[in-house]
Protein backbone atom coordinates (compact mmCIF):
# COMPACT_ATOMS: atom_id res chain seq x y z
CA UNK A 1 0.00 0.00 0.00
CA UNK A 2 1.41 3.38 -0.89
CA UNK A 3 0.64 6.63 1.58
CA UNK A 4 0.30 9.95 -0.83
CA UNK A 5 0.00 13.26 0.88
CA UNK A 6 0.59 15.59 -2.03
CA UNK A 7 -2.52 16.50 -4.27
CA UNK A 8 -0.52 16.68 -7.28
CA UNK A 9 1.31 13.18 -6.82
CA UNK A 10 -2.32 11.72 -6.40
CA UNK A 11 -3.59 13.04 -9.82
CA UNK A 12 -0.38 11.71 -11.63
CA UNK A 13 -0.86 8.54 -9.94
CA UNK A 14 -4.45 8.39 -10.64
CA UNK A 15 -4.26 9.37 -13.83
CA UNK A 16 -2.06 6.97 -14.99
CA UNK A 17 -4.31 3.74 -13.52
CA UNK A 18 -7.03 5.84 -15.50
CA UNK A 19 -5.48 5.95 -18.63
CA UNK A 20 -4.64 2.20 -18.29
CA UNK A 21 -8.34 1.57 -18.18
CA UNK A 22 -8.36 0.31 -14.68
CA UNK A 23 -11.50 0.77 -12.17
CA UNK A 24 -11.22 3.34 -9.60
CA UNK A 25 -12.96 2.17 -6.06
CA UNK A 26 -12.73 5.11 -3.48
CA UNK A 27 -13.89 4.84 0.03
CA UNK A 28 -13.56 8.65 1.58
CA UNK A 29 -13.10 8.67 5.21
CA UNK A 30 -12.06 10.88 8.49
CA UNK A 31 -10.06 7.60 9.90
CA UNK A 32 -10.11 6.41 12.92
CA UNK A 33 -11.61 3.54 10.79
CA UNK A 34 -14.00 0.29 12.14
CA UNK A 35 -15.74 -2.22 10.80
CA UNK A 36 -17.98 -0.07 8.37
CA UNK A 37 -15.22 1.52 7.00
CA UNK A 38 -13.83 -2.25 6.53
CA UNK A 39 -17.02 -3.56 4.85
CA UNK A 40 -16.95 -0.44 2.58
CA UNK A 41 -13.19 -1.32 1.83
CA UNK A 42 -13.94 -5.28 1.13
CA UNK A 43 -16.44 -4.02 -1.29
CA UNK A 44 -14.36 -1.61 -3.40
CA UNK A 45 -11.78 -4.49 -3.72
CA UNK A 46 -14.74 -6.83 -5.03
CA UNK A 47 -15.53 -4.18 -7.85
CA UNK A 48 -12.30 -2.84 -8.84
CA UNK A 49 -8.88 -3.01 -9.93
CA UNK A 50 -7.81 -0.30 -7.99
CA UNK A 51 -8.85 0.90 -4.36
CA UNK A 52 -8.38 4.28 -2.80
CA UNK A 53 -9.24 5.26 0.90
CA UNK A 54 -8.98 8.67 1.90
CA UNK A 55 -8.48 10.11 5.35
CA UNK A 56 -8.76 13.85 6.06
CA UNK A 57 -10.91 15.36 8.90
CA UNK A 58 -12.49 17.90 7.16
CA UNK A 59 -12.55 21.04 8.89
CA UNK A 60 -15.45 22.86 6.90
CA UNK A 61 -17.84 19.84 7.83
CA UNK A 62 -18.13 20.99 11.35
CA UNK A 63 -20.07 23.09 12.86
CA UNK A 64 -18.90 26.05 16.03
CA UNK A 65 -20.06 24.27 18.45
CA UNK A 66 -18.53 20.31 17.12
CA UNK A 67 -15.20 19.84 18.37
CA UNK A 68 -12.99 19.59 15.12
CA UNK A 69 -9.79 19.84 17.43
CA UNK A 70 -10.94 16.95 19.59
CA UNK A 71 -12.34 14.52 16.52
CA UNK A 72 -10.18 11.22 17.08
CA UNK A 73 -7.19 10.36 15.28
CA UNK A 74 -5.06 7.00 15.01
CA UNK A 75 -2.16 7.55 11.86
CA UNK A 76 -1.14 3.93 12.46
CA UNK A 77 -3.83 1.95 13.95
CA UNK A 78 -5.85 3.56 10.27
CA UNK A 79 -3.10 2.66 8.29
CA UNK A 80 -3.18 -1.50 9.39
CA UNK A 81 -6.70 -1.66 8.77
CA UNK A 82 -6.40 0.05 4.99
CA UNK A 83 -3.32 -2.35 4.41
CA UNK A 84 -5.34 -5.41 5.83
CA UNK A 85 -8.36 -4.56 3.41
CA UNK A 86 -5.78 -4.40 0.77
CA UNK A 87 -6.48 -0.80 0.07
CA UNK A 88 -3.87 0.23 -3.17
CA UNK A 89 -3.76 3.76 -2.32
CA UNK A 90 -4.46 5.48 0.81
CA UNK A 91 -3.95 9.36 0.36
CA UNK A 92 -3.65 10.93 3.85
CA UNK A 93 -3.52 14.79 2.82
CA UNK A 94 -2.85 17.62 5.48
CA UNK A 95 -5.35 20.31 6.16
CA UNK A 96 -2.86 22.89 4.60
CA UNK A 97 -2.89 20.72 1.31
CA UNK A 98 -6.35 20.67 1.08
CA UNK A 99 -7.70 24.33 2.04
CA UNK A 100 -4.18 26.21 1.42
CA UNK A 101 -6.84 29.59 1.94
CA UNK A 102 -10.28 30.08 2.41
CA UNK A 103 -12.71 29.17 -0.50
CA UNK A 104 -13.15 31.73 -3.54
CA UNK A 105 -15.86 29.68 -4.78
CA UNK A 106 -18.52 28.07 -1.81
CA UNK A 107 -20.91 24.78 -2.19
CA UNK A 108 -24.02 24.75 -0.44
CA UNK A 109 -26.81 22.02 -0.50
CA UNK A 110 -30.31 23.54 -0.79
CA UNK A 111 -32.55 20.37 -0.43
CA UNK A 112 -31.87 17.31 1.64
CA UNK A 113 -30.63 19.04 4.40
CA UNK A 114 -33.55 20.35 6.67
CA UNK A 115 -34.30 16.81 7.56
CA UNK A 116 -33.62 14.20 9.97
CA UNK A 117 -30.04 14.52 11.31
CA UNK A 118 -29.21 17.68 8.73
CA UNK A 119 -31.64 19.94 10.78
CA UNK A 120 -29.54 19.73 14.14
CA UNK A 121 -26.35 20.53 11.75
CA UNK A 122 -26.33 23.73 9.60
CA UNK A 123 -24.19 23.70 7.10
CA UNK A 124 -22.79 20.51 7.66
CA UNK A 125 -23.11 19.29 4.15
CA UNK A 126 -21.86 22.23 2.74
CA UNK A 127 -18.70 20.97 4.38
CA UNK A 128 -19.18 17.09 3.03
CA UNK A 129 -19.53 18.24 -0.83
CA UNK A 130 -17.16 21.14 -0.73
CA UNK A 131 -14.44 18.36 0.20
CA UNK A 132 -15.87 15.37 -1.78
CA UNK A 133 -15.86 17.94 -5.15
CA UNK A 134 -12.21 18.31 -4.31
CA UNK A 135 -11.87 14.75 -4.06
CA UNK A 136 -13.24 13.32 -7.20
CA UNK A 137 -11.22 15.81 -8.60
CA UNK A 138 -7.66 14.11 -7.41
CA UNK A 139 -8.84 10.57 -7.45
CA UNK A 140 -11.31 10.00 -10.17
CA UNK A 141 -12.96 7.39 -9.05
CA UNK A 142 -15.60 5.18 -11.19
CA UNK A 143 -17.13 4.03 -7.61
CA UNK A 144 -17.89 5.91 -4.58
CA UNK A 145 -18.60 3.91 -1.50
CA UNK A 146 -20.74 5.19 1.28
CA UNK A 147 -22.62 3.33 3.83
CA UNK A 148 -26.32 3.95 4.35
CA UNK A 149 -26.10 4.34 7.85
CA UNK A 150 -25.46 7.78 7.39
CA UNK A 151 -28.25 7.58 4.54
CA UNK A 152 -28.70 11.42 4.80
CA UNK A 153 -25.17 11.57 3.10
CA UNK A 154 -26.19 9.69 0.78
CA UNK A 155 -28.86 11.19 -1.02
CA UNK A 156 -26.50 14.17 -0.52
CA UNK A 157 -23.58 12.79 -2.59
CA UNK A 158 -26.30 11.91 -5.05
CA UNK A 159 -27.15 15.25 -5.68
CA UNK A 160 -23.37 16.17 -5.90
CA UNK A 161 -23.21 13.63 -8.46
CA UNK A 162 -26.40 14.46 -10.50
CA UNK A 163 -25.82 18.31 -10.32
CA UNK A 164 -22.51 17.96 -11.55
CA UNK A 165 -22.45 15.47 -13.51
CA UNK A 166 -19.31 13.99 -11.68
CA UNK A 167 -19.07 10.70 -13.80
CA UNK A 168 -18.73 8.10 -10.64
CA UNK A 169 -21.40 5.74 -9.52
CA UNK A 170 -22.49 5.87 -6.10
CA UNK A 171 -22.42 2.41 -4.43
CA UNK A 172 -24.19 2.79 -1.29
CA UNK A 173 -23.37 0.09 1.33
CA UNK A 174 -26.01 -2.06 3.47
CA UNK A 175 -25.46 -1.18 7.13
CA UNK A 176 -23.10 -3.81 9.12
CA UNK A 177 -25.50 -4.78 12.13
CA UNK A 178 -24.80 -6.91 15.59
CA UNK A 179 -26.19 -10.81 15.50
CA UNK A 180 -29.04 -9.09 17.33
CA UNK A 181 -29.78 -6.39 14.54
CA UNK A 182 -28.62 -3.31 16.64
CA UNK A 183 -26.25 -1.42 13.51
CA UNK A 184 -22.77 -1.09 14.58
CA UNK A 185 -21.50 1.96 16.01
CA UNK A 186 -18.45 2.81 17.92
CA UNK A 187 -20.88 4.59 20.12
CA UNK A 188 -22.24 1.45 21.42
CA UNK A 189 -19.77 1.13 23.87
CA UNK A 190 -21.34 3.78 25.30
CA UNK A 191 -24.65 1.72 25.98
CA UNK A 192 -25.13 0.65 29.23
CA UNK A 193 -25.84 -3.06 30.20
CA UNK A 194 -29.78 -2.82 30.14
CA UNK A 195 -29.46 0.25 26.98
CA UNK A 196 -27.33 -2.19 25.09
CA UNK A 197 -30.17 -5.14 25.93
CA UNK A 198 -32.89 -2.20 24.92
CA UNK A 199 -30.73 -1.26 21.41
CA UNK A 200 -31.69 -4.28 19.36
CA UNK A 201 -35.85 -2.58 19.62
CA UNK A 202 -34.60 0.51 17.31
CA UNK A 203 -33.82 -1.34 14.38
CA UNK A 204 -37.29 -4.12 15.87
CA UNK A 205 -39.11 -0.95 15.32
CA UNK A 206 -38.04 -0.22 11.96
CA UNK A 207 -38.72 -3.58 11.07
CA UNK A 208 -42.49 -3.20 12.57
CA UNK A 209 -42.75 0.05 10.08
CA UNK A 210 -41.58 -2.10 7.40
CA UNK A 211 -44.47 -4.97 8.08
CA UNK A 212 -47.64 -2.19 8.23
CA UNK A 213 -46.17 -1.19 4.65
CA UNK A 214 -46.29 -4.71 3.36
CA UNK A 215 -49.51 -4.59 4.91
CA UNK A 216 -51.10 -2.35 3.05
CA UNK A 217 -50.58 1.41 5.11
CA UNK A 218 -49.57 4.08 3.12
CA UNK A 219 -49.90 6.82 5.72
CA UNK A 220 -46.94 8.04 6.75
CA UNK A 221 -47.49 9.08 9.76
CA UNK A 222 -49.49 6.37 11.11
CA UNK A 223 -46.35 4.63 10.38
CA UNK A 224 -44.27 7.42 12.09
CA UNK A 225 -46.76 6.86 15.25
CA UNK A 226 -46.38 3.47 15.29
CA UNK A 227 -42.94 3.35 14.85
CA UNK A 228 -42.47 5.88 17.81
CA UNK A 229 -44.57 4.38 20.01
CA UNK A 230 -42.79 0.75 19.59
CA UNK A 231 -39.66 2.94 20.66
CA UNK A 232 -41.55 4.21 23.60
CA UNK A 233 -43.00 0.98 24.76
CA UNK A 234 -39.49 -1.20 24.49
CA UNK A 235 -36.76 1.05 25.36
CA UNK A 236 -35.99 3.97 27.76
CA UNK A 237 -34.30 6.16 24.86
CA UNK A 238 -35.39 9.74 24.08
CA UNK A 239 -36.63 9.77 20.43
CA UNK A 240 -34.97 12.77 18.45
CA UNK A 241 -37.12 11.90 15.48
CA UNK A 242 -38.68 9.31 13.79
CA UNK A 243 -39.20 10.43 10.34
CA UNK A 244 -40.21 8.94 6.61
CA UNK A 245 -39.69 10.79 3.84
CA UNK A 246 -39.00 10.00 0.00
CA UNK A 247 -35.86 8.81 -1.16
CA UNK A 248 -33.55 10.02 -1.89
CA UNK A 249 -35.29 13.60 -2.11
CA UNK A 250 -35.84 13.64 1.42
CA UNK A 251 -39.28 15.52 1.09
CA UNK A 252 -42.48 15.02 3.35
CA UNK A 253 -44.60 12.02 1.67
CA UNK A 254 -48.23 12.01 2.70
CA UNK A 255 -49.53 9.05 0.70
CA UNK A 256 -47.05 6.90 0.26
CA UNK A 257 -46.26 5.86 -3.63
CA UNK A 258 -42.56 6.17 -3.87
CA UNK A 259 -39.43 5.08 -2.51
CA UNK A 260 -38.58 6.24 0.99
CA UNK A 261 -36.57 6.37 4.08
CA UNK A 262 -37.90 5.34 7.52
CA UNK A 263 -35.06 7.11 10.06
CA UNK A 264 -35.18 7.34 13.67
CA UNK A 265 -32.62 9.16 15.95
CA UNK A 266 -32.68 7.86 19.85
CA UNK A 267 -30.88 9.68 22.60
CA UNK A 268 -29.52 6.63 25.50
CA UNK A 269 -27.89 8.47 28.46
CA UNK A 270 -24.60 8.36 26.82
CA UNK A 271 -24.91 7.77 22.80
CA UNK A 272 -27.33 8.69 20.27
CA UNK A 273 -28.01 6.11 17.98
CA UNK A 274 -29.29 6.60 14.43
CA UNK A 275 -30.54 3.52 11.90
CA UNK A 276 -32.96 3.65 8.99
CA UNK A 277 -34.28 1.22 6.20
CA UNK A 278 -35.04 2.24 2.36
CA UNK A 279 -37.83 0.72 1.65
CA UNK A 280 -39.75 0.57 -2.12
CA UNK A 281 -43.56 1.54 -2.41
CA UNK A 282 -44.90 -1.57 -1.27
CA UNK A 283 -42.38 -1.88 1.83
CA UNK A 284 -40.02 -4.40 0.37
CA UNK A 285 -35.68 -3.31 0.84
CA UNK A 286 -34.94 -1.19 -1.67
CA UNK A 287 -32.87 -2.59 -3.94
CA UNK A 288 -31.11 -0.08 -6.57
CA UNK A 289 -31.41 3.05 -3.51
CA UNK A 290 -30.07 5.62 -5.87
CA UNK B 1 -16.40 17.18 -36.62
CA UNK B 2 -18.62 15.54 -34.55
CA UNK B 3 -22.06 16.64 -32.79
CA UNK B 4 -23.16 15.73 -30.02
CA UNK B 5 -25.59 16.39 -27.68
CA UNK B 6 -26.23 14.48 -24.87
CA UNK B 7 -23.85 14.25 -21.50
CA UNK B 8 -23.61 10.71 -21.56
CA UNK B 9 -22.53 10.05 -25.21
CA UNK B 10 -19.88 12.88 -24.54
CA UNK B 11 -18.10 11.78 -21.53
CA UNK B 12 -18.11 7.90 -23.34
CA UNK B 13 -16.43 9.18 -25.60
CA UNK B 14 -14.53 11.80 -24.02
CA UNK B 15 -12.98 9.08 -22.21
CA UNK B 16 -12.04 7.12 -24.61
CA UNK B 17 -9.48 10.24 -25.71
CA UNK B 18 -8.43 10.68 -22.59
CA UNK B 19 -7.53 6.49 -21.90
CA UNK B 20 -5.72 6.64 -25.14
CA UNK B 21 -3.45 9.40 -23.46
CA UNK B 22 -4.44 12.15 -26.14
CA UNK B 23 -3.99 15.61 -24.62
CA UNK B 24 -7.74 17.55 -24.85
CA UNK B 25 -8.32 21.39 -25.24
CA UNK B 26 -11.53 22.97 -24.46
CA UNK B 27 -12.96 26.22 -25.68
CA UNK B 28 -16.20 26.62 -23.51
CA UNK B 29 -18.47 28.97 -25.63
CA UNK B 30 -22.04 30.93 -25.74
CA UNK B 31 -21.82 30.55 -29.35
CA UNK B 32 -22.42 33.25 -31.93
CA UNK B 33 -18.77 32.78 -32.55
CA UNK B 34 -16.37 35.35 -33.68
CA UNK B 35 -13.20 35.69 -34.33
CA UNK B 36 -12.21 36.08 -30.42
CA UNK B 37 -13.82 32.51 -30.62
CA UNK B 38 -11.57 31.35 -33.73
CA UNK B 39 -8.13 32.87 -31.65
CA UNK B 40 -9.37 30.29 -28.90
CA UNK B 41 -9.72 27.12 -31.25
CA UNK B 42 -6.68 28.08 -33.11
CA UNK B 43 -4.50 27.88 -29.95
CA UNK B 44 -6.16 24.95 -28.97
CA UNK B 45 -5.60 23.08 -31.93
CA UNK B 46 -1.86 24.26 -31.78
CA UNK B 47 -1.51 22.69 -28.35
CA UNK B 48 -3.68 19.46 -28.43
CA UNK B 49 -4.33 16.10 -29.52
CA UNK B 50 -7.97 16.80 -29.50
CA UNK B 51 -10.23 19.90 -29.51
CA UNK B 52 -13.68 20.45 -28.03
CA UNK B 53 -15.72 23.29 -27.92
CA UNK B 54 -19.24 23.69 -26.25
CA UNK B 55 -22.10 25.81 -27.42
CA UNK B 56 -24.51 26.58 -24.47
CA UNK B 57 -26.38 30.05 -23.84
CA UNK B 58 -26.18 29.30 -20.22
CA UNK B 59 -29.39 30.90 -18.30
CA UNK B 60 -27.90 30.39 -14.89
CA UNK B 61 -25.18 33.64 -15.45
CA UNK B 62 -28.23 35.81 -16.94
CA UNK B 63 -29.80 38.45 -14.53
CA UNK B 64 -33.50 39.08 -14.18
CA UNK B 65 -32.92 42.14 -16.07
CA UNK B 66 -30.56 40.25 -18.61
CA UNK B 67 -32.57 38.84 -21.71
CA UNK B 68 -31.87 34.84 -21.91
CA UNK B 69 -34.09 34.36 -24.03
CA UNK B 70 -32.71 37.06 -26.86
CA UNK B 71 -29.39 36.35 -26.58
CA UNK B 72 -28.52 35.80 -30.39
CA UNK B 73 -28.03 31.91 -32.03
CA UNK B 74 -27.02 30.68 -34.89
CA UNK B 75 -26.39 26.97 -35.28
CA UNK B 76 -26.06 27.14 -38.84
CA UNK B 77 -22.85 29.83 -38.45
CA UNK B 78 -21.30 28.20 -35.64
CA UNK B 79 -21.34 24.71 -36.83
CA UNK B 80 -19.25 26.20 -40.11
CA UNK B 81 -16.83 28.60 -37.98
CA UNK B 82 -15.84 25.33 -35.97
CA UNK B 83 -15.43 22.86 -38.75
CA UNK B 84 -12.82 25.30 -39.97
CA UNK B 85 -11.22 25.83 -37.03
CA UNK B 86 -10.83 22.04 -37.51
CA UNK B 87 -12.89 21.75 -33.62
CA UNK B 88 -12.80 18.11 -33.16
CA UNK B 89 -16.52 17.69 -31.17
CA UNK B 90 -18.86 20.10 -30.82
CA UNK B 91 -20.46 19.53 -27.75
CA UNK B 92 -24.15 21.60 -28.08
CA UNK B 93 -26.48 20.29 -25.37
CA UNK B 94 -30.45 21.13 -25.21
CA UNK B 95 -30.77 23.68 -21.92
CA UNK B 96 -32.65 20.65 -20.43
CA UNK B 97 -29.68 18.13 -20.67
CA UNK B 98 -27.83 20.14 -18.92
CA UNK B 99 -30.30 21.27 -16.09
CA UNK B 100 -33.10 18.74 -16.10
CA UNK B 101 -34.10 19.99 -12.58
CA UNK B 102 -33.07 22.92 -10.05
CA UNK B 103 -29.54 22.76 -8.84
CA UNK B 104 -29.77 20.63 -5.37
CA UNK B 105 -26.37 22.23 -4.88
CA UNK B 106 -25.50 25.63 -5.80
CA UNK B 107 -21.98 27.17 -6.25
CA UNK B 108 -21.44 30.94 -5.28
CA UNK B 109 -18.54 33.01 -5.97
CA UNK B 110 -17.35 34.89 -2.73
CA UNK B 111 -14.40 36.90 -3.92
CA UNK B 112 -13.07 38.20 -7.34
CA UNK B 113 -16.67 39.35 -8.45
CA UNK B 114 -17.94 42.70 -6.33
CA UNK B 115 -15.20 44.69 -8.87
CA UNK B 116 -15.25 45.70 -12.57
CA UNK B 117 -18.00 44.34 -14.71
CA UNK B 118 -19.30 41.75 -12.54
CA UNK B 119 -20.36 44.65 -9.94
CA UNK B 120 -23.12 45.30 -11.91
CA UNK B 121 -24.04 42.05 -12.77
CA UNK B 122 -24.55 39.96 -8.93
CA UNK B 123 -24.87 36.20 -9.42
CA UNK B 124 -23.57 36.11 -13.08
CA UNK B 125 -20.38 34.60 -11.74
CA UNK B 126 -22.01 31.66 -9.82
CA UNK B 127 -23.65 30.69 -13.10
CA UNK B 128 -20.32 31.14 -15.03
CA UNK B 129 -18.18 28.59 -12.38
CA UNK B 130 -21.59 26.38 -12.04
CA UNK B 131 -21.99 25.63 -16.18
CA UNK B 132 -17.97 25.39 -16.27
CA UNK B 133 -18.02 22.73 -13.35
CA UNK B 134 -20.16 20.88 -14.70
CA UNK B 135 -18.31 21.34 -18.52
CA UNK B 136 -14.89 19.97 -16.90
CA UNK B 137 -16.61 16.60 -15.93
CA UNK B 138 -18.05 16.52 -19.04
CA UNK B 139 -15.18 17.10 -21.22
CA UNK B 140 -12.27 16.08 -19.37
CA UNK B 141 -9.94 18.71 -20.90
CA UNK B 142 -6.10 19.45 -19.74
CA UNK B 143 -6.76 22.61 -20.85
CA UNK B 144 -8.99 25.39 -21.36
CA UNK B 145 -9.19 28.38 -23.42
CA UNK B 146 -10.74 31.55 -22.45
CA UNK B 147 -10.14 35.17 -23.85
CA UNK B 148 -8.65 37.89 -21.63
CA UNK B 149 -10.95 39.90 -23.25
CA UNK B 150 -13.37 39.18 -19.83
CA UNK B 151 -9.95 39.14 -17.55
CA UNK B 152 -12.41 39.26 -14.40
CA UNK B 153 -13.58 35.56 -15.92
CA UNK B 154 -10.59 34.49 -16.53
CA UNK B 155 -9.71 35.23 -12.74
CA UNK B 156 -13.11 33.38 -11.40
CA UNK B 157 -12.41 30.30 -13.78
CA UNK B 158 -8.79 30.39 -12.13
CA UNK B 159 -10.19 30.51 -8.71
CA UNK B 160 -12.79 27.54 -9.52
CA UNK B 161 -9.76 25.37 -11.10
CA UNK B 162 -7.48 25.73 -7.82
CA UNK B 163 -10.62 25.73 -5.18
CA UNK B 164 -11.85 22.10 -6.68
CA UNK B 165 -8.84 20.58 -7.32
CA UNK B 166 -9.66 20.45 -11.45
CA UNK B 167 -6.93 18.79 -13.13
CA UNK B 168 -7.13 21.38 -16.15
CA UNK B 169 -4.41 23.85 -16.92
CA UNK B 170 -5.78 27.44 -17.55
CA UNK B 171 -4.78 29.43 -20.98
CA UNK B 172 -5.46 32.97 -21.14
CA UNK B 173 -5.51 34.20 -24.36
CA UNK B 174 -4.63 37.64 -25.46
CA UNK B 175 -7.02 40.06 -26.68
CA UNK B 176 -7.89 40.41 -30.67
CA UNK B 177 -7.33 43.73 -31.87
CA UNK B 178 -7.83 45.50 -34.93
CA UNK B 179 -4.72 47.46 -36.56
CA UNK B 180 -5.34 50.47 -34.69
CA UNK B 181 -5.35 49.00 -31.05
CA UNK B 182 -9.08 48.85 -30.75
CA UNK B 183 -9.93 45.82 -29.19
CA UNK B 184 -12.07 43.39 -31.24
CA UNK B 185 -15.84 42.95 -30.10
CA UNK B 186 -18.98 42.24 -32.05
CA UNK B 187 -20.82 45.64 -30.47
CA UNK B 188 -17.84 47.59 -32.80
CA UNK B 189 -20.43 47.86 -35.13
CA UNK B 190 -22.82 49.53 -33.16
CA UNK B 191 -20.23 52.17 -32.63
CA UNK B 192 -21.10 55.87 -35.21
CA UNK B 193 -17.92 57.07 -37.53
CA UNK B 194 -16.66 59.66 -35.11
CA UNK B 195 -16.76 56.95 -32.10
CA UNK B 196 -15.16 54.37 -33.99
CA UNK B 197 -12.56 56.89 -34.52
CA UNK B 198 -12.13 57.64 -30.96
CA UNK B 199 -12.57 54.24 -29.59
CA UNK B 200 -8.72 53.20 -30.34
CA UNK B 201 -7.74 56.08 -27.30
CA UNK B 202 -9.38 53.35 -25.21
CA UNK B 203 -6.19 51.14 -25.67
CA UNK B 204 -4.40 54.10 -25.73
CA UNK B 205 -5.06 55.08 -22.67
CA UNK B 206 -4.54 51.64 -20.82
CA UNK B 207 -1.28 52.06 -23.12
CA UNK B 208 -0.58 55.77 -21.56
CA UNK B 209 -1.24 53.74 -17.74
CA UNK B 210 1.63 51.36 -18.65
CA UNK B 211 4.01 53.82 -19.73
CA UNK B 212 3.34 55.86 -16.29
CA UNK B 213 3.94 52.32 -14.25
CA UNK B 214 7.01 52.20 -16.24
CA UNK B 215 8.14 55.67 -15.77
CA UNK B 216 8.36 54.22 -11.94
CA UNK B 217 4.38 55.46 -10.74
CA UNK B 218 3.65 53.07 -8.16
CA UNK B 219 0.61 54.98 -6.63
CA UNK B 220 -2.92 53.15 -7.94
CA UNK B 221 -4.84 56.07 -7.19
CA UNK B 222 -2.65 58.72 -9.82
CA UNK B 223 -2.97 55.79 -12.85
CA UNK B 224 -6.54 55.64 -12.61
CA UNK B 225 -6.72 59.32 -12.39
CA UNK B 226 -4.30 60.01 -15.77
CA UNK B 227 -5.96 56.88 -17.19
CA UNK B 228 -9.62 58.61 -16.60
CA UNK B 229 -8.42 61.90 -18.02
CA UNK B 230 -6.86 60.39 -21.36
CA UNK B 231 -10.04 59.17 -22.31
CA UNK B 232 -12.34 61.99 -21.05
CA UNK B 233 -9.64 64.61 -23.65
CA UNK B 234 -9.84 61.85 -26.87
CA UNK B 235 -13.46 60.59 -26.54
CA UNK B 236 -16.77 61.53 -26.10
CA UNK B 237 -17.24 58.11 -23.98
CA UNK B 238 -19.27 58.05 -20.93
CA UNK B 239 -16.58 55.86 -18.26
CA UNK B 240 -18.61 53.23 -16.57
CA UNK B 241 -15.21 52.02 -14.38
CA UNK B 242 -11.17 52.42 -14.72
CA UNK B 243 -9.63 50.54 -11.95
CA UNK B 244 -6.56 49.11 -11.42
CA UNK B 245 -6.47 45.93 -8.82
CA UNK B 246 -4.09 42.73 -7.86
CA UNK B 247 -4.71 39.95 -10.51
CA UNK B 248 -5.82 37.14 -10.56
CA UNK B 249 -7.65 38.19 -7.36
CA UNK B 250 -9.27 41.31 -7.92
CA UNK B 251 -8.44 42.90 -4.81
CA UNK B 252 -7.90 46.67 -3.96
CA UNK B 253 -3.91 47.98 -4.65
CA UNK B 254 -2.86 51.25 -3.20
CA UNK B 255 1.15 50.86 -3.52
CA UNK B 256 1.44 48.58 -6.65
CA UNK B 257 3.93 45.93 -6.00
CA UNK B 258 2.41 43.15 -7.59
CA UNK B 259 0.74 41.59 -10.89
CA UNK B 260 -2.30 43.86 -11.50
CA UNK B 261 -4.74 44.28 -14.29
CA UNK B 262 -5.42 48.05 -15.34
CA UNK B 263 -9.38 47.58 -16.39
CA UNK B 264 -11.74 50.04 -18.54
CA UNK B 265 -15.19 50.22 -19.69
CA UNK B 266 -16.44 53.33 -21.50
CA UNK B 267 -20.42 53.56 -22.96
CA UNK B 268 -20.54 55.08 -25.88
CA UNK B 269 -24.20 56.16 -27.09
CA UNK B 270 -25.13 52.39 -28.42
CA UNK B 271 -21.88 50.19 -27.33
CA UNK B 272 -20.46 49.65 -23.98
CA UNK B 273 -16.69 48.81 -24.74
CA UNK B 274 -14.75 47.11 -22.08
CA UNK B 275 -10.73 46.41 -22.75
CA UNK B 276 -7.68 45.70 -19.76
CA UNK B 277 -4.00 45.09 -19.61
CA UNK B 278 -2.39 42.91 -17.11
CA UNK B 279 0.83 44.20 -16.34
CA UNK B 280 3.61 43.27 -13.92
CA UNK B 281 5.15 44.92 -10.73
CA UNK B 282 7.11 47.39 -13.32
CA UNK B 283 4.87 47.70 -16.45
CA UNK B 284 5.45 45.01 -18.43
CA UNK B 285 2.95 43.20 -19.91
CA UNK B 286 2.69 39.81 -17.73
CA UNK B 287 3.24 36.58 -19.60
CA UNK B 288 2.01 34.37 -17.03
CA UNK B 289 -1.05 35.69 -16.14
CA UNK B 290 -2.43 32.76 -13.81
Amino acid sequence: MEIIKSIHDMQSKMMQWKQSGKSIGFVPTMGYLHEGHQQLMKKARQENDIVVTSIFVNPLQFGPDEDYERYPRDEVHDTDIAKKEQVDILFYPHVNEMYPKDQTIRMTVHQRVDVLCGKSRPGHFDGVVTILAKLFNIVYPDYVYLGLKDAQQVAVVDALIQDYNFPIKLRPIATVREQDGLAKSSRNVNLSDQERIEAPYIYQALLHGQKLMQAGEQDAEVIIKEVSHFIHTHTHGKIDYVDLLSYPELERVNHINEQVILAVAVYFKHARLIDNVVLDQQGSFATAIV
